[in-house]
């Protein structure tokens, strides 16, 4: 096969059979094809699509680039839950204990946060001693002794999607849908699961802005999943407004907790339990989602989901004492709170200007090479609907730096539109695709 | 300004500046954007399309990256030609010399034979001791004294275009109106030109095999042009069958020979004249099209445009005796006869076979380290509407290896399809455009 003749049916329009997108993936991953070709490629799929067949060959081929997982050992059902990322999403720390707690498996491979989203791994880090990079071996032992396991990818997870993802990223073609969802199932696959249950964000804090961007996605993974024969569910979620109040990665573990414990109330806990009610109803621990919601709530209030919680971090080598006493955790040098100066609905949150600002007070990273500050962040107060009176706590910022919390305030005053007519509270689940 | 930004505005179907093509074209030039990121950029460039102005800011910044010659110590008018390329079109050898005859300059920088199409340079070359490597100095000498020469493009010509033109072959970025454009545009402003005729080719032995797409590249090269303030024509002409009817180096130059010598007929001589005739209107030296198209068969009767060719040749280092006598050109090692072994008109010509048997033969060149055998080629004896008895002479085939005529017989014979009912002459030229 010839690559120059490849690039060229791509450009003009046509599909690629599965040998063919074989042959580029694999000459790609052993350097047989050179960056400035496979870029060309990869605007071409960018501007001309690909096909629910042609993404899952994609899918496939870069899947088994690496190592596919096996737990077959394991006989119960084993159910990951993927998000495409938004502002205060901190679920998966929720939702894997609840549903292993419930008898789902829960083998989770996360990622690390990049620009205005936060990442899993880094809130899990934010817990003394929480190790991520756990061995192959470790991960089947945890995750056989407590039911869920949650860690970074490693080398030997799709390292082609690692390699054209970094390309994609320096050569303007990272929103395109197929690239998109074969890079998310390539590596969701290699975990060894049976379902999927997926969170497609949509909103001013989200990657797809438009409602109808988030449902081509959701669809395309969807069909990218049946055609590897895994029961899956997407549910099109709202993030026009930060998930829970806390942003930042110990902030977000604390409002896990509070949730666990059955403290938090909100979109939070709503969408927690509907993520954990999908994955039991996956899992075959419920007949319908409406049961495994249920019995998520029932995790919740038994007090089970957070002993599951506390198990996993002990045996991801965490310093269970800050779980079970979160006021002992080391509070960021300085915060303060900020007040509105005016009155009115909120109308519209700028989420990502929000995402932007906890990014800045030292929560997340602009560059692979930022360090994080894992006591930094937003506690924001305010959700879309709400009344604020002249005087009303809008949220709280934490950091180390005096000159931070001044950026972060004005980005938050800014972000937060209030109006004096009343505004509908928003939807926080738009559709559900299965 | 940040390349990946600029790959994403124009993926996104927008349009650049001035300056930021100028950024784009020296920036890579300088080799300060990787070969990945421009490659990006070219394919959305390719799908994405660029405006006029975009064109000519394209071709401005191209031609500057390198010298732009300047020929105003002569006192004439500078006039040249560029044919998109053909099988048999020699016609540069032709109209040279008679618009030189006539007082323009023809200041010519050409290239080289690749795929099933010819070069100039190469054709000269067959001339034995013809040089088209000259310098600067001598380029404006010989001009001055000739008022044309034939060079080969030197390194300082538009060095972004080598740069660009070499990653395009490679990315699948080649048949892109704008960037054909600024291409040609690029290295023939850089002659220091006032005027430049433009034939651009359609039919099967052309690059644009669709007239359409002709047209367009036409109409782009002319408002290119016309940005420059150079005057400029462009002839939309047939490339369905051999222009004139020898192929390959030293055969061209032969029928060159003849068509100066006022001893040839045919589409070969019509288009000489009219696109030399051209040259002479835009140079001043005549009031119509028309008028240019006399003066031209003025100067083949009167043997000053002969005269020219062999002061250009002679000037140019090549040996006139061959020019003077061409029988006494040594022939190819083996001459073979290709006789119709069925009768019909010849209804069509696979135009870009025939140029590949000729190439096969060793006229041409499939890679650019191959070597051209200067003796090989093909005279092709018929043309579309010809009645062709039984028997009839279709072709003479000229090469050094008896396998390769046997190809190449293949390759004609399967070229020619004959049909029992009378078919209509080819139009030789389909459009005037100005």
């Amino acid at each position: 096969m010839n690559v120059i003749e490849l690039i060229r049916k791509k450009r003009d329009g046509n599909s690629f059979t599965k040998d063919e997108i074989k042959f580029l993936i694999s000459s790609y991953t052993k350097n047989k094809i050179p960056d400035y070709q496979f870029s060309s490629l990869l605007m071409a799929v960018f501007l001309k699509g690909m096909n629910d067949a042609e993404t899952s060959y994609l899918t496939e081929a870069m899947l088994y680039s690496g190592k596919v997982i096996n737990l077959d050992f394991l006989k119960g059902n084993k159910v990951d839950k993927h998000s495409t990322g938004g502002v205060g999403d901190k679920t998966s720390l929720i939702l894997a204990p609840i549903a292993a707690a419930a008898g789902i498996y829960v083998p989770m491979i996360s990622g690390r946060g990049l620009g205005h989203t936060g990442g899993t791994l880094d809130k899990l880090e934010s817990i003394p001693g929480f190790k991520t990079d756990l061995t192959l071996t470790e991960y089947k032992s945890v995750l056989k002794k407590c039911g869920a396991v949650l860690i970074g990818q490693t080398k030997d997870i799709a390292p082609a999607d690692k390699l054209i993802y970094s390309l994609r990223d320096v050569t303007g073609t990272v929103e395109s849908i197929p690239l998109i969802s074969a890079s998310i199932m390539s590596k969701k696959l290699a975990e060894g699961i049976d379902g999927l249950v997926l969170d497609v964000k949509t909103g001013s804090g989200a990657f797809m802005k438009e409602e109808s961007d988030a449902l081509k996605l959701a669809k395309s993974l969807i069909s990218t999943a049946k055609s590897f024969d895994k029961k899956v569910i997407a549910f099109i979620t709202d993030m026009n407004q930060p998930l829970g109040s806390y942003i930042g990665n110990w902030l977000e573990v604390l409002e896990s907790i509070q949730v666990l414990k059955g403290e938090a109330k909100g979109n939070l806990l709503e969408l927690s339990k509907t993520l954990s009610g999908a994955m039991i109803f996956l899992g075959g621990k419920a007949s319908s989602l409406v049961e495994g919601i249920e019995i998520s709530q029932n995790m919740i209030d038994n007090g089970k989901a957070f002993e599951k919680f506390l198990e996993i971090v002990e045996h991801q080598k965490g310093d269970i004492k800050y779980i079970e006493h979160p006021e002992k955790y080391p509070k960021a040098k300085i915060v303060e709170r900020i007040y509105s100066d005016k009155e009115g609905y909120v109308a519209a949150i700028n989420n990502f200007e929000i995402g932007m600002a906890a990014l800045e007070l030292g929560a997340g990273r602009l560059t692979k090479e930022d360090k994080i500050d894992p006591k930094a962040g937003i506690i924001f107060n305010v959700k879309i609907g709400d009344f604020v009176k002249k005087g009303d706590l809008l949220s709280e910022v934490h950091s180390s730096s005096k000159i931070k919390i001044e950026k972060a305030k004005e980005k938050i005053y800014s972000s937060i539109g209030l109006v004096p007519t009343l505004v509908k509270k928003t939807k926080l689940i738009k559709e559900i695709i299965f």
